[in-house]
């Protein structure tokens, strides 16, 4: 589970192009993500800091706590490794960051870092460095809203996972629906779609990484399905239900995510109604995913179809979000987000109807935008009629 | 899967007697795990962020994203529930915020805030409150450091949960070893008892909710436990293998650790020579966590045997750390933490020892503080000949 080399110069480049051209002498890096994109560590979050110091003049290490030190050098991180004994440690990660920086002639350097710093953070670093002027930069997060062909692969690899998880999970209650058992729990069908989509990826990679979750899933039926962002919960599915399997995977953190909505026996007039306007909307704003239209726009394109079918007070969330090295990422696609898209973008296309009491309804796919237009990665049928489980 | 009404209450008594004290006129609480202890609501956490209100009236709201509403109502969360759209939004969280805190008279309060929080949610908070005078507070932090009895009740539940799970990693291998199979790979032992710890927690709980996780797994032999935070791999376990069962489990966002090391098969000579090293130094670290003792103090103590066995190159980590509705919290029992132990503290003692190409060794267990010594809350049987699997 490697990308080429040939994808982190290509980056590093980027990156010290840009913040040479911006005047500052470095960029720290924080982030977990950002220093999974920018070097290949993917390494498991906690209190211990991991500092990603790239340098105008290409010079770089990664600072990380000593347990992780031959974790890093595994993975062929493209950086240095210097390593700080423990959190908080007698002498801090910031000191020890702090005198990194010292010994190359940079306390008073010129630094940029990304806002995503806590705050208690940032005054740690700011009290080893008082001679340092700190300023936000978005360079990164600018990198990371279009995706290289070499990460477009492996979104397109967890998005085959991803489509395979749901398939798990519809065969899971049609088989108990066939043997004559008692149907499922939400939880147990959520742990079966998780295991299977992991299985798949230790069947198909050597040294799995992630930086957050290798295989998610939130499955929720009838009034539980209500809630875009409940938890399973231990209800039997039943007939009669409407059904969200809302599926995630990645492959070296790329993330996707495969959602669809099923019926459990056949539908009523009203599960119909709702279900033809989620699944309208999710086409019409998919296709409106075209180079160049705002993110905004994209989305009032989509919502409008769910509140000009009168179900407007049904809405609870935006259509959707970018996917990268994060599961959620920008660009936003939501009326407050200007952003054009652009070739590369890999995005959600997921508005949802919802209903109180009654259930909820959301098709997802995840969407390359290309000079073509859309390209779904994500290619489980959407259909209703695809989608009845016959009970 | 609730704390009782006067838990929340006490609570609520204390900030609000500690912010007015400070002369604060209320608390903005934002990390998530703050969030659950104070008003009890456990969410997905996203990059919609949730704001809790506390005043130094009792006044108080939590802000929470429409997809949420619901779902922070279901949960009988201690505060009213009020709303934004979405994220970014047109009106974006923070000036919602600031709205309510307006409507308060609040434009040019002081206000307490925790330093969690983003140095990029902090300038837009800034930028909407521009009179505001915001100050960092670790009065939540404080509270945090020891628990009340009724959440001591769920850790030890969690705890339960988490014993269960390591038994069922070993019969796991047992079963494959009495039937002749091959072992299975450290993958699918992770999964295998993650289920198995989230099934007892489903089957045990009505509306179960977390913050991070329910339950989870790092599982890892031979010389991948030398990586004391890798990730399971594809290899598949083998007779002569040292592993390392490192779960945990929650109850209610409660969390506890449970971590034992087995082999397989005979031990040699150099895994009784490790065994015995770690054991020892978890043994005495562990009857050190005593009331009026310093974290420091106390993995000094811990770590000096594993030095004193002449194996101070196969340190990594320190002795352990505060567990409580975070997995990782204050107080780090760690060099650089003078905080002394105090009655009611959970701490893990995990004192490791990892030789590079041949194995690790941790055992862990969740170690509540009181006023009569250490209880440990995780009591899975500690001793090689009880942790050897035969073969």
């Amino acid at each position: 589970m490697h990308l080429p080399d040939s994808f982190y110069l290509g980056t590093l480049d980027r990156v010290v192009e840009r913040i040479g051209a911006a005047g500052y002498d470095g960029i720290l890096v924080t982030q977990p993500a950002d220093v999974a994109y920018l070097v290949g560590f993917c390494y498991a979050v906690t209190e211990r800091p991991v500092y990603l110091w790239v340098g105008a003049d290409r010079d770089r290490f990664v600072l990380v706590p000593e347990l992780d030190r031959q974790y890093a050098e595994q993975q062929r991180t493209h950086a240095p490794v210097v390593t700080y004994f423990e959190y908080p440690g007698v002498t801090s990660p910031e000191e020890h960051f702090a005198d990194l920086l010292r010994h190359r002639g940079l306390a008073a350097g010129r630094v940029a870092y990304t806002s995503s710093m806590s705050v208690s953070t940032f005054g740690k670093l700011g009290a080893a460095l008082p001679d340092v002027t700190w300023e936000v930069s978005d360079v990164v997060a600018g990198l990371r809203l279009t995706k290289a062909p070499e990460e477009i692969e492996l979104h397109r690899q967890a998005a085959d996972i991803c489509d395979s998880m749901l398939a798990a999970g519809r065969a899971y209650i049609e088989e108990a629906l066939s043997a004559g058992r008692e149907l499922p729990r939400e939880g147990e069908i959520a742990r079966h779609v998780v295991g299977h989509g992991s299985d798949l990826i230790y069947q198909r990679y050597d040294h799995v990484v992630f930086t957050t979750k290798l295989a998610g899933g939130l499955v929720y039926a009838g009034p539980n399905a209500a809630n875009p962002h409940g938890l399973p919960s231990s209800r039997r599915v039943q007939v009669g239900d409407t059904l969200i399997l809302s599926l995630g995977a990645s492959v070296l953190s790329r993330f996707v995510e495969s959602e669809r909505t099923f019926v459990i026996g056949e539908p009523s007039a009203d599960q119909r109604r709702y279900f033809e306007t989620a699944r309208s909307a999710q086409h019409v704003g998919t296709e409106a995913m075209r180079v160049g239209r705002t993110c905004a726009d994209v989305n009032a394109e989509c919502l409008d179809v769910i509140r000009d079918a009168g179900m407007g007070e049904y809405l609870r969330h935006r259509q959707g979000h970018g996917i990268g090295v994060q599961q959620h990422e920008a660009p936003w696609v939501e009326d407050g987000d200007p952003t054009p898209l652009a070739a590369g973008m890999v995005l959600s296309s997921e508005p949802g109807v919802y209903v109180p009491g009654h259930g909820g309804y959301r098709i997802s796919d995840t969407v390359l935008v290309t000079d073509g237009g859309p390209e779904r990665l994500t290619t489980y049928p959407r259909t209703i009629e695809e989608n009845v489980i016959a009970a």
